[in-house]
């Protein structure tokens, strides 16, 4: 099973593939989309959609997990994520991959076991979950990879009940 | 010039071309996607996606005119919109056309010459402007031609100025 785990964004959209053989897991592509201020809104979704068009021709993802966009209080910044959103639903469709979404709480559970975990927790256990030398850079590299373990367990779990 | 205006939404997107050769305006494809309720967001994305490329590749506009996204009320509406908005801006880097925004407020003065017009007096306009027998239905098929008729009184104001 390999799962695409994207932390949506516009000025950075982190991605992380994880494989799942078993009981096993191992990490796949990893890093963070850089998209430029000085750029039109159309060109940033285009590099957005290039890369991740990459990613997924390269990985063969069988489903793509993203984190909920939750309501943002600078409502300029949660429609400019949408638009990345909406682009990325429809890669998830262009390529007929399912795309689960879970909330921010559902990810820290997965990767901690605590809800309340900070970035810090988080990125150690991902550092130890996939035994990696060093925490992937930036941030959203590591978020996009919880969010692919997050899924990859809800999975699990699914096939367990 | 090829223009194609577009009322973007949702759960319907109104989309309208606009001929323009010298001072001649006269309308091409114009309608009204409407996706299903009952269908995922993906999917809903991916049907605008799929009709609207379709409308460009059988018009080959130069310019996509948009309706701004206003703050609506309800944020959840907005941001579905925005998705939709970010599918679009996708569409026209992907075509190469340049997409050029207008408010509520730009499209009621082109087309009515008065920023109150109601929706009433916007159909009649666009209806005499264009020469058709009846109203394009339904509304957001309407609203497309006259955001894409902002567009093309806006060029000729530039070309003038």
């Amino acid at each position: 099973m390999i799962i695409l785990g994207i932390d949506p964004g516009y000025a950075r959209v982190g991605y992380g593939v994880v494989h799942k053989e078993g009981n096993t897991l191992t990490c796949g592509m990893v890093g963070c989309i850089e998209t430029l201020k000085t750029d039109a809104p159309a060109e940033r979704l285009y590099t957005i959609y290039k890369k991740i068009t990459q990613v997924i021709e390269t990985e063969q993802p069988e489903l793509i997990a993203l984190e909920q966009l939750f309501f943002a209080k600078n409502t300029k910044t949660a429609l400019r994520v949408a638009e990345t959103r909406g682009v990325l639903l429809l890669l998830g469709k262009k390529h007929n991959l399912p795309v689960r979404e879970f909330t921010p709480l559902q990810v820290k559970v997965a990767t901690c076991g605590y809800g309340k975990a900070d970035k810090a927790q988080m990125q150690n256990m991902i550092m130890r979950i996939f035994k990696l030398a060093t925490i992937p850079q930036p941030d959203d590299a590591a978020d996009a990879l919880a969010i692919a373990l997050t899924a990859a367990y809800t999975r699990q779990n699914y096939t367990a009940s």
